[in-house]
Formats: structure tokens, sequence, C-alpha cells
């Protein structure tokens, strides 16, 4: 990188920059080794020339796209195949890492992504030994996507309408889409790319619905991937953003299927029709539990992405005056800009590091749940629903912030904001919709307010609720520590507030079920304070842990990004803290200005703590943010590539706006 | 549409509407004619057939969209023409209602439009009279548009780069880009359509920059459409939004145009170079007013798409279980949900109501300024800057808010809400950047506080000001007043503590330009505060003077809204409230508990006040909410059009996807 022409602007940054840069890279890598690792890996995928485009795929048609897609999916998996990427030794690494190669050749979504992160997965996870066994190796043959939510219904599992019915004559499955509301719908790949897919309808025995249950499913033939008889398939249409992502329909004609291709480790169905219910039906909840807590660390990374952009664009542009007769600064050293963009800086570094405390402890209540102990699994459930979901709200917030801090031109497809938007935005309604998220957790909040009030111990991430609920009278203290107390003590009076609304509405004759309907608002806001109390007090915690280990230049820099943190939400959420909490009019003002220095002390450091976040050029894809900073001419030269731009007048000029003028002279 | 199939849930609403329908809509069109006029010509528009999409235009290639648009433009424009929609009498109705079918018929934004809102009346506001009369002749000839902003600025006009040096000898101006930043960029129409353009540049006369001018150009040949020799026009690329806008760059190589050319209303250049001031610069602050006063009217249009579509769906869609057993509910009876839309539903009267109010003041102003008198003008334009940046913002998050609220399926394009998203978004920055707008109604709200604090007299809209500087301590009063006292009260607080930390940072020896810089985030706070309290007052005087014109029916139901409006934004701005007025945390919960109420009293009408809007389908272009609430059906047509779905097999399994499995397989 170092032999290009860079920006004046940018390589004064760089110098002011007060921490070793590279240190800050080897600690979001998790170590030297794998800053080292991911850099050879990166150097091999993106060097090879096949998979740059030749005219930038926001030109192309939604066909073309698609088909671009899949010749760059297939050249990208056929280098890993190669390398045999399988063998990599930290399974974690390989596959965030996977995804970050990813999203840099495809520059959007994978067809091929839920093969890897829903298909094989669940195979792991639900086939028995037996057809996992069978099936992965098989694996290189299928191309497989994992189909749930059909078009009638997403958030409500039970209310799916596809049947598989069994036939204890032919030993198999008939499946089968009674309605155009039970066709799948949704599913990454499955239009036109995948063979093989995971569904998951209601199992039928006998006149019998025992619930729903996943079942492998061959949708296309392997050698002329013709959809098979009995199937229908096809594409839902254009989107928001996952433009490339071949998301499907599938419906099913009474298709039939063998017995042993229901997935089997959990319930089963024996030859004879009898139905084996499974040990603990908690089991499943686990890749559920696995996907949201992985969304966390994917935010976060898209984020990375964003608001690298936007502070090396807002380093680079200058506008305006601030006093007569200067030059025009860069926009950076607007303050009302530092406010706009330093707190994506630290909410990446949070929820990156709050995924990573919530990943370790998804490993170690996996692993009890092997010896047989599920006492955890409620806890982490309503944990990874909460984080999920705020965590992708205001990562969406973030990314749009960075979005409108570029002015006009972040609105441009080649800032790469609004592709960055699309995927983020997504993430707020899959694998879990924001407000039912929010919900699930307020059930745990709400048991957990009852277990308080009968003198019950509560577990660990909700012991506060205790203490607060206890003695609300907690003395203001302006520190770290102060903060976190504050939002535990809001989150405490928001969970009281809502139980006590919900049982107010219990006692005026109310069934449960509407009184919790009615106390939804406040039971959503109680659940949105919990997450909140919980990423500041991990995001703290951990930063402690972490800068013990690194250089004080840059233990006091991401200290200042956790205290940002904390001292933005505070003073976001200064109502409720103002509410709930002991904090009085003078202690805000006293945060605001103690921000005001925060966001003084890290702007010489943040063309440095965006340049930490390491993204190459390939895979960051901006014209705005690109390492050497020439904002103008990439503009320029993208804009050049437009198959508009290759003709001096365009055929619409003779055939529509020609004939129109005549008209209009007579 | 009463022969058609409707959704029995939707039938339902209707009929448990509690007011006329009919009475709504023609409130909304300002009065029954207003509604047959419109019918009238939405019918004759729509009711063509040549303007239906064949293939919808999410699947075709960027050209091909800039192409189909054009072809879409002609007929639109060629049918208008037809009917001499200018000798229509009512010129405001004309251009909103012009604006809704275009909207209707292009889909996304005419390449066209600029000519319309920008280039002519920029015409008939800046140039002299027998330009004009020339000019207007010619019209029908030209295409125009309107190119100010340059690569390399946008917000700072007087620093834009591109130069027109005045050549005495030929009586001509050189007009000039002398960098790659000092190209024009962003203009509509600009870049394969329009061979006409209005250019602000820089006046340079025997060496003298007199400032910033508007020009007449000609950059494509009348015949050929070619670009004119010097001249270097193309587009800019595919954006979030505004797909068929058409938007492009200009580049100037020492062109020359005549003298006459430059736009002479205001400031002249005579045949020898002198050059003559305007008698007024103000005069041309006339036309960004003006834009920015129609994007409220503008937004609040397009958020009335947006929740027709969310509340439509929300009819229509069953989901989960409120009671075990029980089927699954219209999510319209979730509070969560209801708590999403409704806000949406009365922000859009509220920026209509409020952008009709201001759309007079304006027209006050303007008529008094062709007397003479230039007084009002600041305070309208602090005015309009504020309300333009909250408007939109909030426009946005409402949008947003809608889509989140319709799940998966409102992230895809068919529903419309992508697009509705992207139009939206985009008035968060143009003409007048979000943040520099509220910094710039900041500046009229501290040069108010000193005039409190001297004693002197307040303009009517910042009034306020001084009661509540003077006396903090009013009573809270539980009634529409009281909230808009209370918004008032927060609005001055803000502004009084901004103030206080600019004027801190310059006594301890800042310039002026740094303690505004530094004090700037609290002033933008000040600023969107003092919008926010004009939005509520506003909004609920104009409601009351309304309501006294229709029904009781009515007139109950508009009330509902604008109180829900005000509760809706008192407890959002709970904890300023908490700071800045006299509500108790008590009180906090009494608003809570009204706003639940008011849902509740909402609920019944939802469906009948989206009807209320009176959207055709063919202008709201979704599959989620169009009339007949034929959700599915619909999503499965329009998926169904997609050129993928034509063929069994895509070619790239065979060019790409088949290879790769063979190479696995080995």
């Amino acid at each position: 990188m170092k032999d290009i022409k860079v920006n004046q602007d940018l390589i004064r940054e760089r110098k002011k920059c007060s921490f070793n840069v590279e240190e800050l890279i080897h600690l979001i890598d998790g170590g030297e080794q794998n800053t080292l690792e991911r850099k050879e890996i990166e150097e091999y995928i993106l060097s090879n020339k096949d998979l740059r485009d030749v005219v930038p795929e926001e030109y192309l048609s939604h066909k073309e796209r698609y088909e671009n897609a899949v010749r760059k999916a297939c050249i990208l998996y056929s280098l890993l195949l190669r390398r045999s990427m399988e063998r990599s030794p930290s399974p974690d690494f390989r596959i965030s890492n996977n995804y970050k190669i990813t999203t840099g050749v495809i520059k959007d979504i994978s067809p091929f992504l839920l093969h890897f992160v829903m298909f094989l997965p669940t195979i792991v996870s639900q086939a028995s030994s037996e057809q996992q066994l069978e099936w992965l190796q098989k694996a290189p043959q299928m191309i497989g996507t994992y189909a749930q939510t059909e078009l009638g219904h997403g958030t409500f599992l039970r209310g799916l309408e596809t049947t598989a019915t069994y036939d204890p004559d032919t030993e198999e499955f008939i499946i089968h889409s009674p309605t155009l509301t039970s066709y799948k719908w949704w599913p990454g790949g499955l239009a036109q790319t995948a063979n093989h897919c995971i569904i998951m309808a209601q199992l039928h025995i006998k006149g019998k619905n025992h619930g729903i249950h996943p079942f492998l499913v061959q949708i296309r033939d392997m050698e002329t991937h013709m959809p098979m008889p009995g199937i229908k398939v096809g594409e839902i249409g254009p989107k928001l953003g996952f433009q490339t992502a071949n998301n499907g329909f599938l419906g099913f004609d009474n298709y039939r299927i063998p017995r042993t291709n229901m997935l089997m480790k959990n319930s089963q169905v024996l030859k004879d029709g009898t139905y084996v219910k499974a040990k603990n039906n908690k089991l499943t909840y686990g890749t559920m539990v696995y996907i949201r807590v992985t969304i966390l660390t994917d935010v976060a990374y898209e984020l990375s992405k964003a608001v690298t952009i936007a502070v090396r664009y807002a380093a680079v542009r200058h506008q305006s005056q601030l006093k007569p007769g200067e030059p025009e600064p860069q926009i950076l050293d607007y303050v009302t800009q530092q406010h706009k963009l330093f707190i994506s800086i630290a909410t990446s570094h949070a929820f990156r590091t709050v995924g990573l405390w919530l990943w370790n402890t998804y490993n170690q209540v996996v692993a009890d749940m092997g010896k047989g102990n599920m006492d955890q699994l409620p806890e982490l459930h309503a944990l990874a629903c909460c984080l999920k979901a705020v965590c992708s709200r205001d990562a969406t917030a973030c990314v749009e912030q960075c979005r409108f801090a570029c002015g006009g031109h972040g609105y441009m497809v080649s800032s790469n904001l609004p592709t960055i938007y699309g995927i983020v935005t997504a993430t707020v309604t899959y694998e879990g919709e924001y407000t039912v998220m929010l919900l699930q957790t307020a059930r745990y909040l709400v048991k957990a307010y009852k277990q308080t009030t009968e003198g019950k111990l509560l577990t660990p991430t909700v012991s506060y609720l205790a203490k607060f609920l206890k003695n609300s009278k907690i003395t203001w203290e302006n520190t770290p520590k102060g903060i976190i107390e504050s939002f535990q003590a809001v989150a405490a009076g928001k969970t009281k507030e809502a139980c006590e609304s919900l049982f107010q509405h219990m006692n005026s004759g109310k069934a449960y079920e509407d009184a919790w309907n009615l106390a939804s608002v406040q039971l959503v806001n109680a659940s949105e304070a919990h997450a909140r109390a919980v990423l500041c007090e991990m995001f703290w915690k951990e930063t402690q842990r972490l800068s013990s280990s690194v250089s004080n230049d840059l233990a006091s820099v991401l200290e200042q990004l956790a205290e940002l943190y904390l001292k933005y939400w505070a003073l976001e959420k200064r109502g409720d803290m103002l509410m709930y909490s002991a904090i009085s009019k003078k202690d805000v003002a006293t945060l605001q200005k103690r921000y005001e220095e925060l966001l003084a002390l890290i702007r010489p450091n943040a063309v440095g703590l965006v340049d930490g976040f390491d993204i190459r050029d390939e895979i960051l894809c901006s014209t705005l943010g690109a390492y050497d900073g020439r904002v103008y001419e990439r503009l320029m030269e993208q804009a050049m590539k437009s198959p508009l731009n290759s003709e001096p007048v365009n055929q619409s000029f003779h055939k529509y706006i020609k004939p129109l003028l005549a008209k209009a002279k007579i």
C-alpha cells in the first residue's frame, strides 16, 4: 500500500496517531498470528484477477448480477477448496474470515451463503451420526439451503403450514404445500442455486400432528439441475439489499422423500410410524441462539466498514469556513461531525467485544448441555434475543448516520454505504424480528421480577434487578461504574413499571395474554433497557480486561472509546436516567462536558482507529473510503464505467425525446 | 374499485370506521373540487396502457431503467400537454398533483423533474423580463436542469470553483472548470437528458471575483443531442434511490456563452464589463426557501404511501397467538404494532398541515417582499431551515419504521417501501444538509436569545423564548397547550444552555467561530427542539381550526391524531421535558397511559385513515398495500415476473456450478 500516492490530509492524520495501529489490528483479529493468516488468505484470494468485475455490478440487470455472483462465488470456493481451508486450525476464525472475504468478492451476499451458515451446521447439529456420515460424504455434490419461513409465516413457527405426512406402506414422507401461504419464501440460494434443502414441516403420522421437524429434500436433479417433479421453485424478486443472495420460494405437490431423510438426532420416526420424541426439545434452540450470537460480530464488522469510509472521507473533505478568510477545514474538525462518527467507532468495538463474550458464554453453555445441564439455556436465550435486537437496530442507525455524515456522496452506490445499509438493516428482521425478540427477553425479565418479589435468587445477568428493586435510591457516581449502575437502575425501574402495568391489567379482569399485549410497549422498553445495561457493563468490563494486556498507549485509547460509549448512551437516555436513577440535571451537564472532551481526545486518533479495522480496499469497495483518500478521482473513475457514459447520445433521445419536442413545437 | 374481490379483514375494517372517509379525502385534497379534479387526471393518465411496465423495472439494468423512464416520462408529458395542464386553475395544486402522478408513472424520480421544479422556476425568479420573454418562448424546445453543486462543494456555495470570466471584446462569458472538484455533480436530468442548464459560477470581471451568479448554458445540440464542443457531460452512477433521475456531471473547457445568458433580474453585467450589483441579495434566498417549504408536503405525501402499505398489510397479516388455541390475530391488534404505525399516520397529517401553513406564510412574505418589505425573510428562513431538517429526518425514520413493521416482506422491492425510503431519505441531505440547516436556525435563536437579554421584542415564532427564559417555572398542565408549552420550555432551556456554552467558550479566550464549533452539538439540539415546539404548536392549532369546518365524527378523529402526535413526542422527549419543563415523573406515567388509550381509540379507524390518503394502487405500487389486500397473490405474481423465473435452469449452472462440483468430486 505504501508506494501509492496518498492524500496529504490522510498522511498528516496518520502521523498524528498516538498509538501503534498494528497493535490494534492484532487485538481486533484476536492475535498477531490471526492477522498474518488473514492477510495471507486475503492476498491469495483478492489478487485473483478473475474475481474483479469489468462492469461494476450495480449497472447490471437483476439476472446478470445473479450470474456474475455465481461466477465469482464459484471461483472463490474453488480457490478455497484448493487451499483446503477446511483444515485451518481455528474454525470460528475461519468462518468469520470467509464471510469477510466473501463480502469483498461478491460485494453483497453470496448465493452459497446459506449452504455454509445454515445447511451444513443444521446437518451437524440435527442429523443422527449415521445421517451425518452419509450426507457429509455427499456434501461436496450438494448445494444446500435451509427453508423454514413461509409466505404467510415467519415469526410464528408453530403456524407453518407445510406438511410432512408419513406413509408407512412405502416408508416415505409426503411433503406438501396445501396453500399459497404455505410456500417456503426467503431462503437464500433456494431460487436457482441449491439442489438440496432442509425444510421445516409439520410432521403428521396417522392423523396426528407432532409439530415441526427438519427434513432433507432434494429439489433439483444433480445432473440437469432441473426442478424435481412435484417441486415448484423460483426466486422471490429484488430486495432492498441481498441482491445476489438468490432468495427463493419453494412449493411441494405431494412430493415423496424416504423416511430416512428426516433429521433424526433428536426426534425420530420409526419404520412403522412410531414417533419417538426428542429427550429435550430445548436442544433445537441451539442453532437459533448460535446465529443470533454471530449477528453481533457480523454487524460490528459491517459497521467498521461504514465508519472507515465516513471517517476517511471526513478527513479528506474540506467544506465551509470556520473562520472568514481561512481555508476550508476538514469536515472531521466540525464537532457535530465527530459527534456523528465517533460513536460508530466505539459501537463497532462494543458489539465485537460483547459479541465475543457472548460467544464464549454460548460455548460454555453448549458444553454444559453436552453434560446434560440445561440450566443456563433460558438465560442465554434471553440474553441473545435482546442483544440481537438492540445491536442490529443500533448498527442500522449508526450505518445510516455514517451515510448521512458523507452528505450527497454517501447516497451513491459507489460509496458502498447503501449496500452496507442493506446488509445491516436486514438483521433487524431476520432470525428473530426486533420486537418479537425484545418480548422474548421481557418474559424472562417478568419471571425474574416475580422471583425477586418472592425473595428467590436470580441468574447472574439479571441479578442487578434485586439490588435496584430493593433500593432504588443508590447515589449517583460520575464514573463508568456509576453509569452502568444507572443503566441497571433504569432497566430495573422499567421492568418494575411494565410488570405493575401487566398485573394491573390482570387485576382488572383481563386474561394474561390480553394484559401482556396491553403492557407490551412498556415490556419492550424494559427489555431494551436491559440490553443497554448489559452492553454497557460488558463492554466496559471486557475493555478493562483487554487493556491490561496491551500497551499503555492503546489501552488509553480503548478506554476512551468505552467511556465515550457509556457517556453517549447516558446522554441519549438522560430522560430514563432522570426518571429511574439518582442522576440530577446538573450531573447531566457534567456528562455533556466530558462527552465533548472525549470527542476532542479521540479526534487526533480517528483515522488511526479506522485504519485499525484494517479493511482492504477490495473489501471496502468504496470510492470515499479507500486507504489512499483519492476520493474525487475514484468518484469520477467509477462514474465513467457507466454504460450510459459509453456513448455520447442515448437512443432514448431519438426514440422518445425528439418526437416529443417536435410535437411541442407545433 | 368495488367490483374486485377484497380481503375479508379489510372489508371488516372498513365497516368499523367511525367517520366518512370521503370527507377526509376532500379535506386532504383541500376541497371536494380538488378531489374530483385529481381523480379525473389520475384516471386520464393512469388508464393509458403504454405507461405500464411489461417487466417491472427493478429487473432491468441501470441503462434500461433510464431508457424506460424516459419513454414513460415522454408519454406522460405528451398526455399532459394534450390536456393543456398549464391552464389548470390552481398552479400549486397542479404541481403537487403532477408530482404525485409522476411518482406513480415513473415509480421513482423522473429525469425531467428538475426541468419543472428548478429550471423553469429559476428563469421566472432570476431572469430579467426580456430574458423571460425570449426563453420561455423557447422553453418547449428546451429540457433544462439546474447545476449548482460540484464534486467538491455542496453546502458551501461560496466555495464553488466553476468560473464565468467576462470577455468584453466578444461580449461573452468564458465558462470554465479549473479542477476535477469543480465539475458540476448531482443535477437530475443533466447526464443524458437535458440540453440546457442553469449553472452557478463565480463571476470574474477584469480580475475581480463578484461571487456566484446564474448563467443559462446550452449543453447539447438541439438537433443531434451531441454534447457541445467544450462540454464534458455524463452520468454519476447508481444511487441508493433516484435510480431514474439521471443525475449527471458537467465540466467546461473554456466554453463561451453570450453576455445575455447571465440571468439578470438581480445583478447585471453591462457590455463594457461594468458590474451592476443587485439591490437586494436576499432575493435569491426565495427559491431555496420555496424548495424547503415544499419538502414538508412532499415527505408528508411519501410517508402517507408508506403507512398506507404498512397499515393495510398489518390488517391482512395474521401471525402468532395472543391466546393459546385461538386463531392467529391480525398483527394490527398487537399494541406494539399500533405503537409503530399510528405515529406515521399522525406525522403525515402533521407535516402536510404545518407544510401548508408554512406555504401560506411563505406566500405572504413573498408578497411583502414584492412591496419592498424584507423584514420577515430572516424569520421565514430560520423556520424553513429547521422544519426542513426535522421533517425530512423524522419522515425517514417513520418510513423505516413502517418497513420494519412489515417484517421480511417490507424488505422486498415489490412492497415499494425500499423505493419510498430511497426517495425520502434523500431529502435529509439535498437542498440543505440536516446539521447545516439546524445550525442556520441556531444562528437565529442565538440572536433572539441576545435580544431577549437586552429586553428587545422578538419575532412571533420565537417570542416564547422571552416568556420561558424569564419564568422557567411555569406549572405543568396535562393538556395539548401544556405539552406545547413544555416543548417551548425545552427549546428555551436548550437555547439558553447552548448560548451560555457559546459565551463561556468565548470568555475563555476562544474566537467566536471556534466557540461556535465547540458549542455546536448543543446548538443543533436547541434548534431541533425549536422545530419540535413549532411543529407541535402549529399542528395542534391548525387541527383545531380545521376541525371546526368538518363533521364531528371527523373532527374527533383528527384531534385524536394531533393529540397522539403531541403525546408521542412528549414521551419520546421525556428526558428533555423532565430537565426543562415542570413535568414530574408521575405526569410522564399519566402521559403514557393516555398515549396507550389513544392507540386503542385510533385502532378501529386505522384502515379508514389510510384509505383517506386515497392513493391509487398504480401510484402506491405495492404488493403489500393494495386496496384489495390480496397480499400473497400479488407477492407471488410479482415474483413470477422475474426473468430468472422464466427458465427452469439458469445458464450459470452449466457455466460455473457444474464444473465446480465436478472438481469437488475428485
